[in-house]
């Protein structure tokens, strides 16, 4: 290439925001030129970053739209729920692409993001025009695109385990139960008791069981996979960890499978993607393994005294359920490799 | 009374003996008179346990049963797997009464025992005279007996859950998940790569998937209670965290039921029981808030849109899984009130 | 005796006051008469503290001292820093016996609180009738008093490990240097980036060096104890545990010292004091070892190459360092058993 | 360049060898070639490490000198003490480059090292052609040498932290106090209570109060720096995390200086060294701020009243303590850019 994409984080104080910026640091063909902040604009990103020290030493830009166009090709907009709905509209009227890792492009259907996300829907234009860029599933339609909606955390891991046994016909739809595990760093920067240090080390609680907002975005993925409407049970609780999210996924069997079919097919499933791992008999991922990485590893267990499967499927929750597949999707939409600015090998321990 | 009980304690440099040293130094019937260990006959207990300081100076016991005889009205076995299936016939021979922590006891059928333990069974006879001390569900049948098998930790928190439901027969008995998750305590002071700290730390991990030795454990209850066999799905998983267990539980509904019904069944059911607290509606039970305690709290979800129920139940593994549940059997058989010595408030934060 | 003692704890809502809560509950002689909070008045105590359930069934009430005189023969104010100095006044004056766990009353000179604590220090005439109730050390001066100021954690591990070292003038006054480490409940239950999950755990972090408000506090007790003017060096740290202090303390020898000296010493200066707890040669002690309970233990190490002195002390901030050691202080003030509702043994692991 | 540089990993199941597979994965200089382990030969090394998959797929190597001859230009040898004694001369005799990871060959004195190590020492021959590989100060002694000894982990945070001070000669050499934290990683795979979850998860403790064997380590560079002996108080203590360490050192001040002055001079000291970095005042660094990177982080306060200076340096242990000094000394050795492959930006959070 003769120069760099010039890239923009918006929400750059979160950490899918300055997961980004490790990311994009180390990305070849990107030049990060823009880091934006509405909340803390003209205050050195070190300031609240000490760690970026020696890496990012300007200023943070507001949310300027004339600016970001004059300084930028592409942004990710790495804002907390609400925000994008306003925003992106305007990022892509102002002709920029844009990556957008809140949950605000995700749902399809504005009364079902209202109902869960408990405000306005984003324009109808432009949720159309989103793809949504889970990229193992939908890889090809992100290319040339200029509007990515990256997926959620859980949807990520949980999806990647269920659709091949889904299309395959293996397990019954309507059995389909999602016990998801998260670490804390999926809620976000914000300040919370349910953040605070005493009250989660040592802990592990169950939250908003039945009511995550990522239920319907689970569910809006897998029926459209299916073409018919898929109802699950999801319950998601916090492990007293920064990083990781395991799902253990349970469903009906169709008819006898026994773990090697599994490991066999999803094998071949996924084959050509870099980024997804399927373990071997016996074995199971544990979230320490895909740690910093853009893995998604993937193990099988059956029990034929009951006839189910259980799917266990582990993602970083910052990398590749927010950051890392942003980056990968960027990689995608221009024709790059997969696999760029994302070789790390997970930090172990 | 005129004299305190006499109590010894087998196995007490693993976690579930020292933790019936803690609850025993503060019981009002009972004195420690022998802290035994196989291992370091002869050493101070503080060597191994430095908190211990000033509170228990003696040296160590060996398993020696005149000695035992001599010494000792009860003994409490906290021992590896396989060491009570020899060691509790010789103590109720010599006219001891034992209750034993270890899961030796608790599988009636030998060969099914010898299937998940991979080592021989009890014999016959003391597997039929061992009473199964799920406290709230067979406490009756504890009073005045001589040999108590004290449930494992994750049975307690699972049957605990369950046991109502199924008995209402509100429930699918052939759709039961139980998805549960563990702090490391449960896997015992042995040393391993399991227990390695810099393994284990922000890391969340699955284990033995279909093949723990609980299983058994809680279909043979589950069976016992409902006159028919009962079989379940049941993953473990380990959480980066000392004490504490969760389970999450799905079932299918049999008929239309709210967390309310739910609520107001179980605290019915659980009426009388002092450690058993049921959850309001939208409060599901965190692990912590039953830290260092011998409570099993128990909360509700209703899926409409599925038709299923979540029952979520925690429990202190160390306490109610395991010294204090052994503790209120004590109580139990003896006729004593069933909270002595356990008084204790979660330990905040 | 013929009643309890009637007591309320102003504050509840913060980690000393519902560790009160846990102590007071099991305090033989004492009933909690009056639970309140000026920012949760009206709500039941169990919805930020679940774990209080059946346990603590009323509503918070609100701070209104006629309200509290009616109900209470004592109040323990675990309020944030700046309450106190206005509260304990009023009080006071209505004929409560007050013991203040706020830092508030503990600097006797108004000038230097004010220079530390950034806000107006509370009236001369309540200052001067405060006692400083570091119960190993002024445990005389505290009996049938009304009022008491109880100590700072940090405070209550370094002075305990320095003063009799200090006494015995085997140390160089003017060389003292305490590092210490504390868990993130020392920080209390207010929001900030500071007690944040992600931004604590997996790590350690020097912070206020050489800026701690208990620097003039361990500095006051330190000259009142010496009769002369004595100055330290003062760090504090925070480590990714929720509860514990260590503090390692170093100090030049006036002339050459064995850890046996300091150990026999140590036992003979703190005879008869049931808290502390001098470890044997070769042995220090590990915050987990005091978890829990209101012990303070103490270990040494000495250079011969240097002529240094290493004391390590260790107390649980939460217990020892706070609500454990105020209900100490009762204790001695009411002139009862001083481990009246104490007897703990540590939790472990 | 035409081809790779071939290199081999001994001890490829402990830390320090597992983490420079991660780091040499992503070296554009060099190509693992042989991983080696002498009680794993002949497994995969995914049996061990399963995050690897897809990464490493050969099976383990033996430790086999001609094996390696015919396989590689350069050993990595991070092998357990006492193993390097006996194995790098073998290895330097067969030719090969080598830098040693252990600490069998950082004291140049054999009978010290004996006194501290409880072995033997390496051969005379080999400890002298030994270069101490402390990169920023020992860099150009490094370049073009065939044997290296690579700093320890305690060492590298504290000489980084204190040579410019004591060089500019202005801080008292006999006043230097180092008080040490780290986490478990640096304590290796190796099982042992010192490293079970459930005995430092929620604790902080000291271990190997002034015996250390980092200590001669220290004091040699720091003496060979100053031209006379230098002895320290070096105490070491366990962090419940599992990368990073902290030295908080204490000096007394020769003469009046402020923070700022240790600012510019630390800063134009290390002018050129890409990996450290100078905290500006008011903010000292935090492990988590370096964690997963090669940067030592240094900050400093000035305590006026006691006329001593407060120098805090953070590393993580397995980066700039270990594999990560490793890989720039393989850099420095080989005349490459310092940086090359360690262009790791911190993970955060």
């Amino acid at each position: 290439m003769t120069s760099k994409l010039r890239a923009a984080v918006v929400g750059s104080t979160g950490y899918g925001g300055v997961e980004l910026l490790r990311l994009l640091l180390r990305h070849p063909y990107v030049e990060i030129t823009s880091v934006i902040s509405s909340s803390n604009a003209g205050t050195p990103i070190t300031e609240g970053f000490p760690h970026l020290q020696h890496l990012l030493v300007d200023e943070l830009d507001p949310v300027d739209i004339p600016l970001i166009q004059q300084k930028c090709d592409i942004v990710f907009t790495a804002t907390p729920s609400g925000v994008s709905t306003k925003l992106v509209p305007q990022l892509v009227e102002a002709g920029l692409t844009v990556i957008d890792l809140s949950g605000d492009l995700r749902i399809k259907d504005a009364a079902t993001y209202e109902q869960w996300y408990k405000h306005e829907a984003a324009p109808a234009a432009i949720l159309e025009q989103a793809v949504y860029g889970l990229a193992e599933i939908y890889g090809e339609q992100v290319r040339d695109r200029k509007l990515i909606s990256n997926p959620g955390c859980y949807p990520t891991a949980a999806l990647l385990g269920l659709i091949p046994a889904l299309k395959a016909d293996w397990i019954d739809p309507h059995s389909i139960i999602i016990d998801a595990k998260s670490g804390v760093s999926g809620a976000g920067r914000k300040l919370g008791l349910n953040v605070h240090y005493a009250e989660i080390n040592e802990n592990f609680k169950p939250y908003k069981v039945n009511q995550h907002q990522h239920i319907p975005e689970i569910e809006q993925v897998l029926s459209d996979q299916m073409g018919q409407t898929i109802t699950t049970t999801f319950t998601t609780h916090l492990v007293p960890m920064t990083r990781g999210i395991l799902c253990t996924m349970y469903a009906q069997l169709q008819e006898k499978r026994s773990v090697s079919d599994f490991i066999d097919y999803y094998q071949s499933f996924y084959e050509g993607k870099p980024f997804v791992r399927i373990r071997p008999e016996g074995n199971w991922p544990a979230t320490k393994e895909v740690w910093g990485s853009n893995y998604c590893d993937i193990g099988f267990a059956v029990d034929e005294r009951t006839n189910r499967v259980t799917i266990l499927s582990v993602i970083d929750n910052v990398v590749k359920g927010a950051a890392g597949q942003a980056v990968q999707n960027l990689n995608l939409m221009m024709g790059w490799d997969e696999s760029l600015g994302l070789d790390f090998t997970p930090v172990y321990p």
